[in-house]
């Protein structure tokens, strides 16, 4: 009887870098998690290759797995679909492999619907936590910049809510090495592994 | 405003490793936390230099220290006392920086009770997982090994309950980084996070 994988999902503002992130984290060597491609209907841009940096699907195909619930989230941005399909996600987390996805906001909240017991990333730009310098700063900022800085910030911490940790975005490297101990640590949550061991008992 | 540091307690069944498993963990550069030294009316061993391995203190001072709650934790073991002293793990957490306990496991339910919101890592041996295999391989020994060797494991998995995390000492580096990527990920919840990020923005 298999052990199911870790459902990790890395979100956060956009701009803040999750994709570059992302690639850092599987470019490395000892990575030890599958990432989840996503699924588009936008145009693939210079270099992009279907199946590596995305699945690239016309609108009909799109709108077809949307009607056929084959899709784990999904969203709309400036005229293109974006989202993830449900299948892969299940089938590799049935063969005890963690999965890795990277999505906007808006997917992670339909994703944590469905996989409460996922695990939650949130991804903040360095700027929020500089904020505070910039309130002390203030004569050097028009009241403009600071007010609409202070709006922008009050957005991004009501989103962390969601998710079960936070992770700054300060340095690539740095950010990479705190996600890949949240997933190690996360493996050593007694809640995750002492029904491993109950069950060992049961047996007879 | 100093934000407070972060309690760890490694502990677990007598015999698992966990003062080898701490002295690793010590003995690498990169380690970022405080290593509180608990205190013992025992005699020092052979090497052992009193304020480095252990505070030694003779059975009077000891009960005067009980007497005064001076100790966060304490217990008698085999005519000794051994304890740890709580003004210095209460002054290093409030200049911010992380307390590392290595102690029994009758001790880390004192600290439970004191610091419910520490960071509590139980340290199992691989004999534990070991013993599925050991059940299927029954013809090998006796009946009395195997019903013990299952008692032990059930009391060792029901201390499990009061820990966050849980890690196997498969080998001695391997579960160093595991508990060093707690630590990391501990840094990164979202409920300690959060507050810092609020705080921020109250400022005016």
């Amino acid at each position: 009887m298999q052990e199911k994988g870790l459902l990790i999902v890395l979100s956060g503002p956009s701009g803040v870098g999750k994709g570059t992130v992302r690639k850092e984290i599987f470019s490395q060597p000892d990575t030890s998690f599958e990432y989840s491609i996503s699924m588009t209907t936008r145009s693939p841009r210079e270099g992009e290759v279907d199946g590596v940096d995305y699945f690239f699907k016309t609108r009909e195909d799109f709108e077809a797995l949307i009607e056929q619930d084959k899709l784990l989230e999904y969203a709309e941005f400036v005229g293109n679909y974006y989202g993830t399909p449900v299948d892969y996600v299940k089938e590799t987390l049935d063969q005890g492999k963690d999965v890795f996805l990277e999505i906007e906001v808006q997917g992670a909240r339909q994703v944590r619907e469905k996989f409460p017991d996922g695990l939650f990333i949130f991804l903040v730009p360095p700027s929020l936590s500089e904020l505070k310098n910039r309130i002390v700063t203030r004569g050097t900022e028009t009241e403009d910049v600071i007010n609409n800085r202070m709006t922008v910030a009050k957005e991004e911490i009501e989103m962390m809510n969601l998710y079960d940790y936070v992770v700054e975005n300060d340095q690539i490297e740095r950010a990479c090495d705190r996600i890949k101990a949240i997933v190690v640590a996360e493996h050593c949550r007694r809640e995750r592994v002492e029904p491993r061991y109950i069950k060992m008992l049961e047996v007879d």
